[in-house]
């Protein structure tokens, strides 16, 4: 499988509808790396072109690879390993396209669900089992910038639950994503 | 359906296997109250016997169903309504029995995987399907006691990845198994 995450901090909404940069939230690193590690995604990028935020993800990093964390859960270890910084959208397919010798299909995942150029999990099911490289997208904050959702090759359908109400952080959303998409279901 | 989350706090295991009272994480209350609500479940019971971490609940629950909260982000009011609080395993099932006007099935998760006593993902969706009343448990720190395990009328079986890591945060394990057990899988 030729799987990389991406957690965007910028461009996403905030409340209002406004374009912003968001914070990094150390527990979103934590959980999004042991989904990757479980499902087998290569990387997971944190999207930030904030300096003092990637300095806090390369800190969180070093702590649980190389400092106390890494002798004082290995686990972690394994999972933050897979934890890399991109500077931008561009940045992260660049240095995926380094990795794997060519350019990655973009899937961005959006709660909304638009109707245009959409994937079922189906569908990004085989791309993954036709060894594609695939770069799928998190939003942080009240989600992905439209500028996101239109760079991207597609999007992926939303999660439905049992009505209407899709409104899980994105912690969740990324487990449920990844073991639909990969998960050995019995 | 008739279905109930509970997330126990005692007894639980440490890191070295002693059992112990694990702290109330306020992020996985956010996180189990939203994944409660998107997959129907009933009530989400934080399960100590501590005081204080039951004040530190009812502090959380308060502020998004009454307080600044409830009005900031009314999606969260709707999740975290479901909260509800219980001094033990026994209390837990007790409450959920004067709520259903009978017993729940009472179902551990637990990532290590006993061989006694498990159902699988599709058994305990089948239980569901027949208006079962299902209490599902979780547990924190470093897994269930053992006397939880064997409390509980079944165990289920594990989350398996692409390959043996199986160390999904909690919030995360959730998440994939409501997927799983209550979701609509296109």
């Amino acid at each position: 499988m030729r799987l990389h995450l991406g957690l965007v901090h910028y461009p996403v909404y905030d409340k209002n509808g406004q374009r912003i940069a968001s914070a990094v939230t150390p527990v979103d690193i934590h959980d999004l790396a042991r989904i990757a590690r479980t499902y087998g995604a290569g990387t997971f990028q944190i999207i930030t072109p904030l300096r003092d935020q990637q300095e806090l993800v390369d800190r969180i990093r070093t702590h649980w690879t190389a400092g106390f964390g890494a002798s004082y859960n290995p686990h972690r270890r394994e999972a933050v390993e897979r934890v890399a910084i991109a500077d931008s959208l561009e940045d992260g397919i660049r240095k995926i396209h380094a990795r794997e010798g060519e350019s990655p299909f973009v899937v961005a995942t959006d709660a909304r669900g638009q109707q245009e150029n959409m994937l079922s999990f189906s569908d990004v099911h085989g791309l993954l089992r036709e060894k594609r490289v695939v770069f799928l997208l998190f939003g942080t904050a009240w989600g992905l910038d439209r500028d996101v959702l239109q760079q991207a090759d597609a999007v992926l359908e939303p999660i439905r639950g049992i009505d209407g109400y899709n409104h899980l952080p994105v912690r969740a959303a990324a487990a449920i994503i990844l073991d639909r998409l990969v998960g050995v279901h019995p």
